[in-house]
């Protein structure tokens, strides 16, 4: 990939010319809110591609007009009551680590609100008995940690925006978790939430299940701060594991290795890590050189052995020439859940030497997915970059892929740049099968293709839900709806 | 418990007086429609207690005023573009098994449509690579259950009702499943659904997984007929197992008991089995007679050794002091299940001989189950009852009970009484913390604790989305809102 050698340089924020705010906060939710340029600054834009690019080149048009940091429930009630009178739009901002510009308003016809939740955060109650913890939800993933750790406890939800994403954020756009199998999305670990609506506040009943009509957890789920603000929520916590049982399979050839995946995920085995990496993935994230890939398998358990469950995935690889230990070097799990957890922060290092780096996900039956990685794979060559493919869930059905690109940056056009190739690329996974986004949401960059995948029908009745619980249109415009 | 010894006869259907039809199908829909006496006392009632007496009665005075049975989705929006023409209620009619007057429509105030929706029926496509299958909504449990096995496929969901109920009433109610842990659920089981709507046909993305925007799935999941018509769905299934593991642990303590199940879910098993009967569920669903209780434990796979799992149950129950073997008889899984299969029959005998009998269910949380037994038991006894408890699934934050209630009737004033009855327990087990419905839905029956457990924000949303979906309010009037 040929480079040019510079070195982009991070703007000064003191050098940063911001429009002037278009709202002035009054009484009494004034000493709540700011309109400092810091604080609009960090609250304009989320961490895809196109906002490291934009930040670099001190672009801050986009910012909001005013930031609050709401701190008690009561206190987004008033927020959102003032939002309604005087005609704002709010963009509820948890970590701000969305990659699909969900907290960046595009729409300009109002002021703009960045609702930081961060202030309503803390572990507020702790049951062990029936494995539950009530959380705030601007509750960031270590400080939840944190409050479990003393309990034996863990949430076991570790999206790679972990160290700043926030449990609201997570139940907002149904965050995909840690393990590869089984219950993993928030939307499994989620036994009731709490929300502010412009028209009161919902909470969903506390019990495992419920059979009463169409589950309300599932309307805010995903719902991308477009009907509530998550404000809490009871979750499903569980004993720290303490066995782990893990390999790196090696396969020399990779459709041999999604069948042996397959295998594993439809015999009914739940291994936390699951995780296939194809040799570009194998050689970018774990050092293995040899052009084969490796399925990065464990188990997990705090009171079970996994041993058996472990020696029968093995056992279900070994049928498709799987191999164990490897003659090659490189490709231990260890080598890629380092690049893993570093990856966001090379990412950012290499835009400013001008590489476009960013990932696409989505989720496909088995059958679909030699086509689909393809068709994706014939979208970035043809815009002049690589992708590596790795799975970061299975399902009986099929996996759930998540691609990685690299392409040298036109400098000063890269969001042109990457805006066409995210286009052809999204193109290419829907016409062959796969949702848009399997656990990145929509927010904005995904709407032309969520437009087309969601039945007409329930965007009917999802506008109409809308209208009724933001009569005003205040929650987020351009996300969804 | 005093019976009188009376056995109330079955009545003729030609003995039978009808309301007479208060609508006249006209082409083209009318070689669809009947409005002849036996179609519309077979689909007048659900297989309630309150059913069963008033079909005994020969109460058909709710009969449907139109039976039509449609065998193509063409015909089924036919159909309802003629009811919405002519201002018909129409009632989404699978198996007819409702226990909660789910195809009762008692709003009379316009003719009634009964749309029985068994003509369109068949596993119309296998796919044992995704380990998929696309089925028409009104195929019967063992019809499905035929066209899966030269696959050597299953979809394992075995509600009660299985003989005689439909893959759409199944979707339509949220219905639960053959496991009792994991993914058991048809909810879990579905990968995409195709509904009709009054506005048009919704059909969700052919995805094992997304997360863009609210799961569309999700709201006809539970809608009961309200939100639109379950034509077909595409439903995930498995090979059929040909390993099981499985034994009655006894435990002496049923309080002991209920530990060493919430152990053993909590511990990451899922077993296929695990259903705690109580002692009086053991000695007249299993023959057990020295008070003790039961766990039911089993593990099935058609690809894994089950024995490690299964050992790790019961090592997990023997130190709860469960034991395997039982010393007094009775109790095994074979009896239990044998029971179990015959119970809506003798339920139908029973009811002749003058013996009100009726099940509930409700999921709470481990902390407030002794609670809810309590107040349940006492509720019963208040009315000269007794009750029997199982767990039909168990959850990480908690168990599913199951009551099954026998009392002496008052002849002549069953329905009374049994309303009574039923108004007393359900007050109970809201007000200890459990949902008014795990899985036979809401129906009209459980309206007042429903709507007293749906967030009120969430019914503004559910209404709004019945509007957009169904303007003229044509779809199973007085069932969820």
């Amino acid at each position: 990939m040929p480079l040019d050698g510079d070195l982009t340089p991070v703007p000064a924020i003191d050098a940063l010319t911001l429009p002037a705010p278009r709202a002035q906060p009054a009484p009494p939710v004034a000493r709540l809110c700011t309109v400092e340029t810091e604080a609009r600054v960090r609250h304009t834009y989320g961490k895809a591609y196109r906002d490291v690019v934009r930040a670099l080149r001190g672009d801050f048009a986009a910012a909001p007009d005013v930031v609050a940091r709401p701190s008690t429930e009561d206190e987004v009630v008033g927020l959102l009551d003032w939002a309604t009178s005087t005609g704002l739009a709010v963009v509820p901002f948890g970590g701000g680590t969305s990659v699909v510009g969900g907290v960046e308003c595009r729409d300009r016809s109002r002021p703009v609100l960045s609702l930081d939740l961060r202030g309503l955060a803390g572990v507020v109650e702790v049951d062990p008995t029936n494995r539950l913890a009530l959380i705030l939800g601007g509750t960031e993933g270590p400080a939840i940690a944190e409050a479990l750790r003393p309990h034996g406890l863990s949430l076991r939800h570790y999206p790679q925006s972990y160290e700043f994403s926030t449990l609201g954020g997570w139940v907002a756009t149904r965050a995909g978790g840690h393990f590869a199998t089984g219950y993993t999305h928030i939307d499994d670990l989620v036994q009731s939430v709490r929300v502010v609506t412009p028209v009161g506040v919902a909470e969903s009943p506390r019990v495992p299940a419920s059979g009463a009509g169409p589950a309300p957890d599932r309307l805010w789920l995903g719902s991308e701060g477009t009907l509530g603000v998550v404000t809490a929520a009871r979750v499903r916590v569980q004993e720290i594991p303490t066995r782990t049982a893990k390999a790196a399979v090696r396969f020399a050839d990779y459709g041999v290795a999604v069948a042996a995946t397959r295998d594993v995920v439809q015999s009914g085995l739940r291994p936390a890590n699951c995780r296939l990496l194809d040799p570009l993935e194998a050689l970018i994230g774990a050092g293995v050189a040899d052009g084969s890939c490796r399925l990065l398998l464990a188990f997990e358990s705090a009171v079970l052995d996994p041993s058996s469950d472990f020696e029968q995935a093995l056992a279900l690889c070994r049928r498709h020439g799987g191999t164990v230990g490897d003659p090659a070097g490189g490709g231990s799990s260890r080598e890629w859940t380092d690049t893993f957890l570093r990856a966001p922060y090379l990412r950012d290092a290499l835009v400013r030497l001008g590489v476009v780096v960013e990932t696409f996900e989505t989720a496909c039956t088995w059958t679909a997915y030699a086509d689909l990685r393809s068709a994706v794979t014939d979208a970035v060559a043809a815009a002049g970059g690589v992708v590596s493919a790795r799975f970061t869930h299975v399902y009986p059905d099929g996996p759930a892929p998540y691609f990685t690109v690299y392409a040298p940056a036109r400098r000063g056009g890269e969001v042109e740049q990457w805006d066409a190739l995210k286009a052809s690329v999204s193109a290419a996974i829907v016409a062959t099968g796969g949702t848009i986004t399997h656990h990145h949401a929509v927010g904005r960059d995904h709407r032309p293709w969520y437009d087309r995948e969601r039945p007409e029908p329930f965007a009917l009745a999802l506008r109409a839900a809308k209208s009724a619980l933001d009569p005003a249109g205040i929650l987020n415009p351009g996300v969804l709806l």
